[in-house]
């Protein structure tokens, strides 16, 4: 193997959510390749890198990504200490699988830092677990967000049908075809549903009802990374959180 | 409110996984009440706190849940800085419901710092991400552990079904009872697993093979904590982790 690219989780957003290990690995690090979701306030913990915004964003241009792997193993094999950022866990939903490919045929050794995902981070802001001793076991991440150019499903909403708990990324944008997708899995439309946006970031946004209010609380969202959380735990969560009491409060 | 109990997650076991919020918690804290999984090497970042262990671990005595919550809300009135320490992310499997609700009863805030579940960090230890894009869209982080006094049962595997990838916590101890479960719930014997016991600690073991031969690993394993990883993006990783091919490999 010549040289080493750290495959990093950036965590939600907060700087200081970052492991210690990532927050080490990007004051050191030589040039840092990262994703559009990772927060500036992260990024200024890179003090020496040269920074390389390579982001994905739904319905955005992107940087190739053949082009990305290049770049990385270029600046790995010249010695530098390269990080490749990515905003939460690298490997939840993090697309990570073709750059350690391409990593690995060039010879470049991969080392993973994982992260803090935005449905933890969520959770701790509505202070709600997600399980529960006894009643709620199972909490399954979902995303509709399909392969480039593959018309749209909904087999994944199919692990919905048996988990107490989910929490749904990527599926904002598409609220109303989320929520008949999940009708179809044998959610009511009771369930509790909470929608939280920028979770973490200066931003933060936490907006509650039930899976019958999905398409309205979807409309009503900013531009901000976004998560769906339903199931009988959020039930307390969602109440808090709804548009109405929210306004009691706010009075 | 008189008084703050920080609700924090430890990671999962390596000191420098833990979030920079949480290691600035532990090193400002005056009192920290942590669980049995929570390593030495994270505790030791509490230099000037008392620590008092209120541990659960299945099958062994643990401090009764009223007891803890009592020291927890005696320490924060008093306005001393109380860490309450969970391993992994506090409100994954980790039974935080009861000591949210003594603290708000009592009229003490709860603030909440989410941490690396060790099913994160066992992937980064694979390299094996959790998710692949198209094909893997979803994962379940489950458990069997039952509430106390209830009766075994397989509710807890419903989300197997669905789910493209399976995360299974505190279900080493139980093998082939998992392993039926799973069976029934359509997964085959040939899925690639993965059982990675004290994940980012100085013991770590991966040990990979198929569900097929779950009761055999789960009988040769340690008694660190362990993880069950379960579904296609193991394949390369279980195959890599067969104790077959670590015997050559030493070689």
């Amino acid at each position: 193997m010549s040289g080493t690219v750290h495959l990093v989780g950036a965590g939600p957003g907060a700087a200081d959510l970052l492991t210690v290990r990532a927050a080490r690995l990007l004051a050191e690090a030589d040039v840092v390749l990262h994703d559009a979701l990772v927060s500036p306030e992260v990024l200024e913990l890179a003090t020496r890198a040269r920074l390389i915004p390579v982001g994905k964003r739904a319905g955005r241009p992107s940087a190739d990504q053949a082009f990305i792997c290049r770049l990385m193993i270029r600046a790995a094999r010249t010695g530098r200490s390269v990080v490749r950022l990515k905003g939460g866990d690298p490997f939840l939903f993090g697309r990570a699988e073709e750059e350690i490919a391409a990593c690995r045929a060039a010879g470049i050794a991969v080392e993973v830092v994982p992260g803090v995902s935005a449905g933890f981070a969520a959770a701790a802001a509505l202070c709600a677990p997600l399980t529960r001793r006894g009643l709620a076991r199972s909490v399954a991440f979902l995303t509709p967000a399909a392969a480039k150019g593959a018309a749209p499903d909904t087999r994944w909403a199919d692990a919905a049908a048996g988990a107490d708990t989910l929490v749904i990324y990527m599926g904002k944008r598409d609220g109303p075809r989320v929520q008949a997708a999940l009708l179809a899995r044998g959610l009511t439309p009771a369930t509790p549903l909470v929608l939280a946006e920028s979770v973490s970031w200066a931003g933060e946004t936490l907006s509650g009802g039930t899976l019958g209010d999905l398409a309205a609380l979807s409309g009503a969202a900013g531009d901000g990374p976004a998560l769906l959380l339903l199931g009988g735990v959020f039930a307390e969560a969602a109440a808090a959180h709804a548009p109405a009491a929210r306004g009691v409060r706010r009075a």
